[in-house]
């Protein structure tokens, strides 16, 4: 039997917290006076009141948290939180559209970054901070959901991927993920503010700092201004943000390792070094090619808008310097490659994700010394250990699944009319949860004039991509359901 | 120590066969009394010659081929027959130039079908004989590396897809081979005899008639029209060459049961149900469109041009009806997608083949299972049996592989400047075996204005692809080269 009472009494917690935020958000709107005040009120006291009914009447609930239940929770989860936290947008008449102003807040949740706003200075500033917030609590969803709910649950591999947090040894579920979000969640916060004051230094209003700084972390994308990072010319401002959305792409348990002066760990781990490599490789030839088909660029420049665009797509942000839609052709096909790859796993970041990459071209490797060897058993090794063919086989599996729907998808996208390019992009862009697309969804244009089919469409995308796939198609299996 | 002699005696064997087939081209040729009679036939002597040469310095070998050999053997035979059977296009003038040569040539053997040729109809009579015999040779090549070699190897999970041919107990590969072979090349010399006589009863010259059947039966999609099949506009003509092409897709296994009575056995078959499903489906709604979309269109004629298409993209044939890329823009996504599809395992047909599509997608499905009941051992059933999660994990690192392949070469194509839908619609008909693709390569345009360097890397694609990939990866490992 599922244990549907204590869902419903998490979902009751997660309203309360998700209005607790909103009052935030009430409280910048306040502090500007400006007219979204009242739809920040009135959709926080509601959210926290249903939120506290909903815990009143399952206070009785067995508190057993089994597979099933913690796969329903993570989906419903999101999407919970999307129809509530769209409600400031659409009841201020900020999103006059309730359509768009679900997609907005589905990608910010799943720190997607794609927008339908055409004007965004226009916006009050309780509207866009709580359009920032989104992504930041978008962001400390997917690092417990990766680093202490998924491997547990055992999802595409993930029980891999998920460096171990030094803590007390994991029996229960809760006690678990409670240590290691409390850990992490650490972490992100202390981020998330360095990289304000850095901002600030920078030149940033208090206010632009902040929300940029939560978009960062989350690698989210979603900026204050129409033209995203390109409004700041201050290379200090794209260094500082360069450098925080290199670090969003990294496992956070790294990051743990790292201030607990484990910088060794660190530098020998596997995916970080090749996460390092990747970037650092490819923005060089990117840097090259512009330099050499730009005129009157400088070499700086060129290394800055080459690194500031391949970390910003690798790691699933999606913030624009330039518009790589107007680079040489090769470059428009490298940053869409790019948008497959995605960040570490364990960080903020979407997409595939680099280790997952590294497992299979190793595999690929390993398949042919097995041809010509076949009867020796050769694993894959990761960070010096063997892989265990079950996880290499759940990796491969995520990765053509992955494509599979990436087709699908782009064929659903083309009956709206869209030629291949909008088409591959708007869903390579939203399944990995980067922001810009090609096409017709490129850097300097959006997602408003996608019909409003397409825009529940690549919502969903934006869901199964964040939750890694599995964990929302199993909800769609009759197997599922069965007790 | 590897056997080199043994290969070159087997390179003797396959020069003289090579040879003997272009004294044929000669006698067209002689009969036409056309310029390209000496071309045919001093190649044909010097192939013949070398070969016998080959033969005899090597007459000693030891009998003894080895997996490596086989490897080897498999790849040099396609480089070699090539690099060979370019020699006619290129000494006669008919293709002044090398590099066009090699592509139409490897083009040809690779079954795929994709050409630079401008104005075909101005070429001499042996030389188009020539250029439909040589996908003829290597459909045989395909028929019997699919069914009796590959499998023998255990390449990319071949060992499944080859259904039983009964035969004598396989201990060897030799007699195995030879075996299989002859059984199967009957049954494909009466189909290509069938096909000839229907055409040409439909109306086609004989010689047009035999040559579209050397390649519809390879899969090949040669035309001695530079409008294809277009250029006949007989319903009964068109529906002679689906009902082939259709046949071609087939593993000839099945051929080979349905002809010994066992029509049972072949409709049973899940790879075959599929094959046909797929078909059936997407046709009707490619159909459907196409009659809703165009004006004075018959509902007869838009199934007929929706199944000629189908079938043709599908079994990897690319012969063109009508130009899809005129379509509306989800029935050009959809021609995209049949690009990847292929026909089934053990046909001319190129592609990642249904069959291992069909595991992937019933893999994903026990994924899914296998999520919620983490202990149970579920493996993907096909024909009724468990397939060996060895076979399953090939596939999907063949399939894995196969994309990673794509997004490179893409990549590669852009570099010449061309765009996304060029580059992608290149690699993707180049690796599948297909001819016709998107962009500048669609299917009323050709692959004339490539610049050399793009023919050679997409003649290596052909290649890779024909030979189900590891094959021919393999000899670039170090690992395959030491003792």
């Amino acid at each position: 039997m599922l244990n549907t009472r204590i869902i419903l009494l998490i979902m009751g917690l997660l309203l309360v917290v998700e209005g607790v935020f909103m009052l935030i958000s009430a409280g910048v709107a306040a502090y500007y006076g400006e007219y979204d005040l009242p739809a920040f009120l009135w959709t926080s006291i509601i959210s926290i009141i249903l939120g506290l009914v909903l815990r009143y009447f399952n206070r009785n609930a067995v508190k057993d948290i089994g597979k099933r239940e913690g796969y329903l929770i993570v989906t419903t989860t999101w999407v919970l939180f999307s129809f509530v936290g769209l409600l400031p947008f659409y009841l201020s008449g900020a999103i006059p559209s309730f359509t768009d102003a679900f997609f907005e807040t589905m990608s910010g949740f799943t720190t997607t970054g794609s927008s339908i706003l055409n004007d965004i200075e226009s916006l009050p500033h309780g509207v866009l901070f709580w359009r920032s917030m989104i992504q930041w609590l978008g962001g400390m969803g997917i690092i417990v959901l990766s680093i202490a709910i998924l491997p547990l649950l055992g999802v595409s591999g993930m029980q891999l991927f998920a460096a171990e947090v030094p803590g007390p040894v994991p029996d229960k579920l809760h006690p678990r993920i409670a240590d290691t979000a409390k850990r992490l969640w650490f972490i992100y916060l202390g981020y998330t503010l360095a990289e304000t004051l850095l901002l600030w230094l920078g030149g940033m209003t208090f206010f632009d700092a902040i929300c940029h700084s939560f978009t960062t972390m989350a690698t989210g994308g979603y900026s204050t201004k129409q033209a995203s990072i390109a409004f700041y010319t201050s290379p200090f401002i794209q260094y500082v943000i360069i450098a925080f959305m290199l670090i969003a792409g990294i496992n956070f348990s790294l990051s743990y390792l790292a201030i607990h002066g484990k910088i060794k760990s660190v530098i020998k781990d596997e995916e970080f070094k090749y996460y390092i490599g990747i970037i650092f490789v490819i923005s060089l030839v990117v840097a090259i090619v512009i330099y050499m088909s730009e005129n009157n660029i400088s070499i700086e420049k060129s290394w800055r808008d080459a690194l500031f665009q391949v970390v910003s797509l690798i790691t699933t942000t999606g913030y624009a310097t330039a518009d790589y839609l107007l680079w040489a052709k090769p470059l428009i096909i490298i940053m869409f490659l790019l948008m497959f790859v995605g960040g570490s796993a364990g960080s903020t970041g979407g997409g595939i994700k680099v280790v997952r990459i590294v497992l299979l071209i190793k595999n690929a490797h390993y398949e042919l010394k097995r041809l010509i060897h076949p009867n020796a058993v050769i694993p894959v090794r990761f960070n010096n250990k063997a892989v265990s063919s079950n996880i290499i086989f759940n990796v491969l599996a995520f990765i053509v699944i992955y494509f599979i729907i990436v087709g699908i998808s782009t064929f659903i996208m083309s009956i709206m009319n869209y030629d291949l390019d909008t088409s591959i992009g708007a869903v390579a862009t939203c399944i990995g949860n980067i922001g810009p697309g090609l096409g017709k969804v490129g850097p300097a244009s959006n997602f408003a004039d996608i019909p409003d089919f397409g825009k529940w469409f690549l919502s969903f995308l934006m869901l199964i991509g964040r939750l890694e796939i599995f964990t929302v198609l199993l909800l769609f299996a009759p197997a599922f359901w069965k007790n």
